[in-house]
C-alpha cells in the first residue's frame, strides 16, 4: 500500500476517474475491474493499475475495485472531503452561474461572498451571498481564512485580482477570465473556448472516437 | 509538407498551440522556436516538431516557426476559419454567459437564438437573440442549418435534448450540463468541476509546478 507521489500525467487523469467512480455509485455499481476503467478512459488496464497504486491500491487480481473505498480515497486525495471556503470576484453571468452551480457543494466548495465594482449589485444577494464592494475584498479574504479566490470579472483586471488575493492570503485561485493568471498560489485556469475548438475540429473531419 | 493523421493527444494539444500562439501574435512575436513551444507547455522541442509536421511544417531548422502562418494553419485544421452557427438550450445565468463571451464570435462561432421551456423568458431577448420556446428547436435546426446545439440546461433533460438535435441535423453538441452527453455526432462535455478539484488537490500538495 506505498503511495508514490503522482506525476502530472495521473494528476489529469483523477477528476476523469472521479467523475467515471461518481456516475457508477450512482448507478449502484459496487465493484469496477481496471480493464473496465481503462476501456472507459481510453487507457490499458495496467496503466490504471498503476495509477490507482499511486494513490494506494484498493484492489485485488481478480476481484476489481471496490467503488465506494477508491471514491473515498480520491476523494481524500483531491481534498474534497473536507470544507473549503471561496469568494467570486465578478457578480455577473459568469459569477451568478458558479454560485448557483449545485455541483460546488457538492465537492464540500461553500461560496461565502461575491464582490464587484458595479454599485447597482453592490449590497444585493445572489442565491443569500451578499455582494460586496470589491475594494473589500482584501480585508474579507484576511477576516475570513478563504481558501479559493474565484475570478469571474473581465480580462484586463484579473491578473491584479490575481495579486490582491495572493497578496491576502488565499490559497488558490479559480479563474475563468480569458487569459492565463500567473501567481505563487495554485491557480487553473477554466478555458472554454478550448473544448469549443476540439468540438470544431471532430466536426469537421468527423473523427469522434476520443476517449473523452 | 506531407500531412500526417493527428492523432488523439496531438488533438488534445492543439487548443494549448492555438492559445499560446495568439498570445505570442498579440504581443507581437513574430517567430518561435519549437524548444521556447515546449518549454511553455512542458513538451520537448522535438514533440512539438512532430506535432507541427501533423499540420503541415511551417518551421524551417534553426529559424523557427513563422507564428501568424502557424495561427493561419491551426485555425484551418481547427475549422475555425470559417463561421459556425449555433443555438443555446437554456437561457439561465450559463446560457446567458455563453451568449455575452465575446471569445466566441472570435473563432467565428455566431450564436443564432436560444431556447428554453420558462414562458417568462420566451419571446425576450439576451444580447439582441431572441429566446423561443424549446418546443420550436428541431424545426429552427433544420430551417437554419444550425451547425453546432449548446446545451445549458439541467442535467435531466440533458440527454433527450442532444438527441433532439441530432435528429434535426445538428451537427456538433456543446455541453455545460455535469454529466456525459452520448450522440452520434461529436461532443464535447464541459466539466468545469475537473479544474475545481485539480485546484484543490494542488492547493493541499502545493505543487504548482504542472504545465498548465
Amino acid at each position: 500500500m506505498a503511495k508514490r507521489k503522482p506525476s502530472g500525467a495521473v494528476i489529469k487523469r483523477m477528476p476523469r476517474y472521479y467523475r467515471l467512480l461518481n456516475m457508477m455509485n450512482e448507478k449502484g455499481i459496487e465493484s469496477v475491474s481496471s480493464s473496465t476503467l481503462g476501456d472507459r478512459l481510453g487507457l490499458t488496464a495496467s496503466q490504471v493499475r498503476q495509477d490507482f497504486n499511486c494513490f494506494g491500491g484498493y484492489g485485488q487480481q481478480g476481484y476489481g475495485y471496490n467503488v465506494k473505498k477508491l471514491l473515498a480515497e480520491l476523494r481524500n486525495i483531491l481534498a474534497i472531503d473536507r470544507e473549503h471556503t471561496a469568494i467570486i470576484v465578478g457578480a455577473g453571468n459568469i459569477g451568478k452561474a458558479i454560485t448557483r452551480f449545485e455541483g460546488l457543494a457538492k465537492e464540500n466548495i461553500k461560496i461565502l461572498a461575491l464582490f464587484d465594482v458595479n454599485q447597482e449589485v453592490i449590497g444585493k444577494t445572489i442565491a443569500d451571498r451578499p455582494i460586496y464592494d470589491v475594494s473589500e475584498l482584501a480585508t474579507y479574504i484576511k477576516e475570513h481564512n478563504v481558501d479559493i479566490g474565484i475570478i469571474a470579472a473581465r480580462k484586463s483586471v484579473a491578473q491584479e485580482l490575481a495579486d490582491t488575493m495572493a497578496e491576502a492570503g488565499i490559497r488558490g485561485i479559480w479563474n475563468f477570465a480569458p487569459l492565463e493568471i500567473s501567481s505563487d498560489v495554485p491557480v487553473e485556469n477554466v478555458h472554454f473556448v478550448d473544448s469549443l475548438i476540439t468540438l470544431t475540429y471532430k466536426m469537421e473531419t468527423e473523427d469522434d472516437n476520443d476517449e473523452d
